[in-house]
Parts: structure tokens; C-alpha cells; sequence
């Protein structure tokens, strides 16, 4: 079984610059006044070539805010100059108003470096529902502009924080047959790319020389087995997105699977880091499910397992309360997941507490307490197949948190 | 659009007898010291006749106990005698042992009463994973024999509460063209039929004369529409049971048409009863979808909207966050609920807070604090159906609750 989160930071520095670690990218993140704390709240990349290829992927919400209908558009002609992103309001269900809010903003990123407001992706995060204030909007991108530096990752990272605690920054510089490149990329939010727990934003770039088309197959190729495996509480963002710029600087042309392998290294620390910071959670909690007939059955039993309220809640109590991995697990249709519901193995951090669905070492066995990560083995015994899928557990924080956002 | 559980308590008592309410019935509750708090813990009701029809639906969920694979195969007939239901260990997941003991405990009700084994119910909840002790379980049926009344129903359901705080009765009288029969019926749990917070289990009884093909076409017509359509959070049990019991003492065979409906009266009563004392909820919450293209459509919609922590705890914190409700609807694919994500109007409370997919009234002009019942009413827009959900909040002692729940 490869998880791609279990080793997240296999290589890549956590510490650096992100999104500008690659050559041929600026960054800056400044105070736009969006948000009522007065932290910074605007972020700006931007790709000074000599190439300018980009992809992205968005959330599957039929739901979506302004930047992402936007977005989408920008990167069909597989070119994207920059990315501006702001915090402080998420611009989502604000209706032709809030549509010509992000318009205006593209446009000024625009004109403030020269580029088509055509080839900008926007992305926003806050409250659903309310329109951001232009004027402020404008005005923190003539300030953005005026502090991109070539160490401005950092900064940016910080400028799209909302609930997180910390910066999610990663870097890898990898040295293949075809030369050496770098990835680096920054991440704001404590769920995932289609469910979320707030939204998620990530920009990740490279210097590696590769045309959009190849961006658009690797980009999946990392997410799905990265973003898309963490589940911090089951809710699907407006907003999130994930946008991958490439400036060629390097002037190394890595192959499509080397590319790919350094890709999922960055996007797994990334994720990982996600869990680690997700909103109110005292625990992260890896459910592998294996033994199972296809990577789909894995999956979804997987996620079916850290969507249970009652299973999270469980692990906050420090609890092995195995009965409530089983009997999500059953919850499963056959037709995706086939399997003997009398003939399943659990084992927490180790100790197998459930053999062929039935009580086996003592729960007393289990340590919960010690540690932050939890391990949640679960065995089908009907195929091959494996997966993880991250979560964390559902606490009296997380219910604080989430009771007073928007008041 | 009806919703069978906004009037729920509409020509139905709550304070009598509950499942021994109809003629032909007696109920016991004892206690057998399955629980470690001394409390009531087995329950038994019997169908004395002359009829003794009877059916049940179980839970959907793959993963099982010992109690329902039995009573699956005692209901094939047709007939039932008698159900015999404890608290304090679910007996899931405890193996070829597990399903012993709830033979044995049919067994000893057959010998006690005079009946055969096949005929009888078994039904427990509690804890997965963990042996009943089968001595303390059959002596308690001997003692439950013995204390069994016509006016016993009141006890039987204190038996069966496990995190409730207050038993669930409701019964109704009914007076047809074909005469007067009763429905009465007891229930535990904080969930519902198929998701279930804990455990649910109802027994329903009725001395109108009907053959049991005639209960297997009525019960499911009532649970589909009122147990059905409650999630408190989501989480499907293992034993989930909704047995239904004729004994024919009216000597009355009502319209299957008119009977249907006395009994969505109950369940329906029963199921808004199980919402209202929901594990650690402080909200009732009632999401109603109309402008919807099939009931499937609503449902579905509605239901997504329940299962969304970030919603519940929203309304915990009485914040009228109406983004969370759509971004909740755009979670459900178009192939099912057919809608425009742009036109969508949500109130809350009768405040019309989103119109068009965007900001409308004030969401300062909504009270949440005032009342434990909260109305979320999402309009698609796109067609003439309707259905709601019922669930609670997602609140501080719903975390408490669930995450010291065996230890």
C-alpha cells in the first residue's frame, strides 16, 4: 500500500518559500483590510516565465463562488501569468455583483503587471454571502504588486490564512536524468479539496519545462491520491481549488512520471499538513482500509469510516471503539465493496482489538492517549486492494469553532 | 407538502400505555442486571390474540447482530408472539457465541409462554463487541413473564432506554366505517431507522384484525415517511428494529388506507419523540425542500443538508448561516436533483435569508435563540415536490456523550 501522507515530508522542506522556491516566481502576501483583524489577507504569485503553462482543479460543488467560475475559464487555454488570493470573504452566492468583483480584480492584477486579466486565477475564502469591498480589494493589489520578492512565499501563505494556526508551505528540488527541478507550493484550510472543513486553497509551482496538457494529467494524478484522500469532517467547500503553474525556468523537461512522483510528495505534505492544523481536532486519524477487491471498495470504506460522527467522537474519548469502524464499514453497499461482514479484522495503533468480526485482544491494549496520530487498520479479506484516507476527530473545539464563525 | 412529523402528536396520546394501549397485549419491564447502573433492562410484550400477525424492517446496515439475523428469519411466517428486547449490550460482532445466546433467550420466551421460539423477537442495543451474560438474560425473562400486564407497556419502553431521557409512548385511537381499533407503540434511541445516532427499536401494536401481508405493505408506508425521515447524525446502527404486532382482539378490519395512516400518526409521534430527546441536542431542526423535481430529489437534497456538521453547528451557535445550507445542496449531483445552483431561496424561520442563490433579508432578522425548534425551508425552484428531515445540532454534549460512551 503506498500513502502518500504517511511519509509526507519523504524529502520536502516544510520551512521554505513554497511557491517561490522554484525559479521564475514572486510572491507577495500583504493587509488589504478584508478581514476585520487587521491580519494580512491578500496574496499575489506570479509567474515570470519564460513559460507560462498552468492547469487547475476546482471543487465538484454545483455550489461554486465567483473566483471559481471565473477560474475555470482562465485556465481552458492552459496559461496562467498569476494568481491573486484573498481571505476575509469567499465571494460565493453574491450574484452578478460578486461575479464583477472578482472580473475587477483579474483585471487589475492585469494591469498592475501587464499581463491579460485573462490569464489570472482568483481565488477567495471566508463567509459565504456577503460581497468584499472592492475598493479595498483594489488597492491591496497595487500593494501586493509593489512587494512581490522572489522570497514571497511565505508571506503568501500567511495572507490566506483563515482558521489555520500555521502557514502550510512545501518544497522539494528533485535531480532525474533529464536535471534538476524544484516544486514548491503553499495550502490554506483544515479539510480537502472536494470535502472540506473550510475552504482550501493551494497553489504549487514549478520550474520544471512542461506544457499545460502534461500539467493537467499530473495535477489529478497528485490530488487524488493526496488531497482527495484527506476527510477532515465531510463538508464540501464552494471554493476550493488547486492551481499548478510551471515556469520552465529550469529549463529542465522532467519525464511525465518523474514529474508526477515529485508532484504527490508536495501535494502529500501539503494535505498532511492540512490534518495536522484542521479546525479543533486533538487527533489525526489514518483509516487503511485493505484486503478489499478494487481501489474504489478501499476507498469508500475508508471514507465511510471517517465520515461517522460517532467514530470521531470516539477517538477524541480515546476510545477503541471498534464496533463503530464495523459497523460503518457496513453501511458500504456490496455492489462497491464486496466483503464477508462476519470476517473483518480492526486493529487501532496495532493491536488487532477485532478478528474475524469478533472481539479479540483487549481494548485495554489500545494507547490513545499518547499520541496525536492514530492508526485504524481495517482488513476485508476479499481482494488485494488498499487505501488511506486521513480524518481527524470530532472534538469540543471543533464544535466551537464551527458554532461561531460568522458571528 | 406533508410532513408527518410537524404535527406529530395530532390525535395521539403520549402518556399511556404505548404498546400495550391496544387490547390483546401485555408488556413487562425488569430488571435483569444487564446494565451496570441497576436500572431497568429487559422488556417484554406479548401478543395474546386472537390474531398474531406480525412483521418488522430492520436496518439496511450490512454489519448485523445476533438479535436481527434471528428475528429476519421469525418474521418470514408472518407471525410473531411475542418480542423480547434488552438494553445494556447490543450483541453485534460477538460471533457464533453471540448468536447462542439470543437463541437461547427466544427459546426460554417460547418455553415461559407457552409459544414457539420461532415466533419471537429478539431485540438488543448497547454496546458492540461485547457477550451478553446469558444467565442474568434468561433468569430476567422468567421475572418479566411473571410482572407481564395489560398496563405494562409504560414499563417495557423505561426497559429499553439506553442514553434516552425520557421513554417514547404514543398510541391512537381510530374510528373507521369498518369500527374502532387502537395502534399503540414504544421506542428507544436518539436516531432513526436507518441512520441512527443509537440504536433505534419501536414495537408497534394494534388489535385490529389484519393478516400479516397486509402489516408488510403498512409498516414500511409509515416508516418510509416518518422514521425514515429523521438523522439525527447520519450514522447507520447495526440493530436498528421496527417490529409491528396485530392481535385482532378489535374483531375490526379497517381499510388498509385508513390503517396506514393511523399508523404513520404513531410512528410519525415516535420518531419526532426520538429527535426531541437526541443525544446532547439543544435544536429540533426541520429542513424542508420544496420546488423539487421528485421526492427523491428533496429527500435527498434534505438530507444533505442535515449531514453537514458545519450546519449543525451553526445552528448550535444560533448563526443563521444559510451558505452552509447551499453549499450543502450543491453537494447533491444534477442527476439526482435536477436545480440552478444561481436560484435557490432559503429561510430560516420564516426569514427569507438567500434569495436567488444570494443574500436577501437580514440574517439579523432571524431568532434561533428562542426556540428548540428551528424551520430551514430551501425552495430548488425546479419542480412541484417536496419532503423534509428532521435532525438536531450538532452541540458540546453530543461530543461528550459520544465520545465516553463505553468507557
Amino acid at each position: 500500500m503506498t500513502d502518500y501522507l504517511a511519509g509526507p515530508h519523504d524529502g520536502v522542506a516544510v520551512d521554505g518559500q513554497g511557491p517561490t522556491a522554484a525559479a521564475g516566481f514572486r510572491g507577495a502576501g500583504v493587509t488589504a483590510g478584508l478581514k476585520a483583524s487587521g491580519r494580512p489577507d491578500l496574496a499575489l504569485i506570479v509567474n515570470d516565465g519564460p513559460s507560462q503553462a498552468g492547469t487547475a482543479v476546482f471543487t465538484t460543488n454545483r455550489v461554486v463562488g465567483a473566483p471559481v467560475m471565473w477560474s475555470r475559464q482562465v485556465i481552458t487555454d492552459g496559461k496562467v501569468a498569476a494568481v491573486v488570493l484573498n481571505s476575509g470573504g469567499a465571494n460565493v452566492s453574491t450574484g452578478p455583483e460578486g461575479f464583477q468583483d472578482t472580473h475587477a480584480t483579474a483585471e487589475k492584477v492585469g494591469e498592475v503587471l501587464g499581463v491579460s486579466a485573462g490569464d489570472v486565477v482568483v481565488c477567495s475564502t471566508g463567509l459565504i454571502g456577503e460581497r468584499l469591498p472592492r475598493d479595498l480589494l483594489l488597492a491591496g493589489v497595487d500593494v501586493a504588486a509593489a512587494e512581490l520578492r522572489a522570497d514571497g512565499g511565505r508571506d503568501a501563505a500567511l495572507a490566506i490564512m483563515t482558521t489555520d494556526s500555521v502557514p502550510k508551505l512545501a518544497q522539494i528540488t528533485v535531480t532525474t536524468d533529464a536535471g534538476t527541478f524544484t516544486i514548491g507550493g503553499m495550502a490554506k484550510g483544515a479539510g480537502m479539496l472536494a470535502p472540506a472543513m473550510a475552504t482550501m486553497l493551494c497553489v504549487i509551482t514549478t520550474d520544471a519545462d512542461l506544457p499545460s496538457d502534461v500539467l493537467a494529467r499530473a495535477l489529478p494524478a497528485a490530488t487524488s491520491v493526496t488531497f482527495d484522500r484527506v476527510d477532515s469532517d465531510g463538508c464540501m467547500s464552494t471554493s476550493d481549488t488547486v492551481a499548478l503553474l510551471a515556469s520552465g525556468a529550469s529549463g529542465v523537461t522532467p519525464a511525465e512520471d518523474e514529474f508526477i512522483a515529485a508532484l504527490r510528495k508536495v501535494t502529500g505534505s501539503l494535505a498532511r499538513q492540512l490534518v495536522a492544523d484542521a479546525e479543533g481536532a486533538s487527533h489525526d486519524v489514518a483509516v487503511s482500509v485493505s484486503g478489499a477487491s478494487t481501489q474504489e471498495a478501499a476507498v469508500t470504506v475508508a471514507r465511510a469510516i471517517t465520515r461517522s460522527n460517532l467514530f470521531k467522537a470516539a477517538i477524541f474519548g480515546n476510545d477503541p471503539n471498534w464496533g463503530r469502524v464495523l459497523a460503518q464499514a457496513g453501511t458500504v453497499p456490496e455492489y462497491i465493496a464486496p466483503f464477508d461482514p462476519l470476517n473483518v479484522d480492526v486493529s487501532i495503533n496495532g493491536v488487532m482489538v477485532c478478528r474475524g468480526s469478533r472481539p479479540y485482544a483487549d481494548r485495554a491494549e489500545v494507547d490513545l492517549a499518547s499520541e496525536r496520530e492514530v492508526i485504524i487498520d481495517v482488513d476485508l479479506h476479499a481482494g488485494a486492494e488498499s487505501a488511506t484516507v486521513w480524518t481527524n476527530d470530532l472534538t469540543h473545539d471543533y464544535v466551537h469553532e464551527n458554532s461561531a464563525y460568522s458571528t
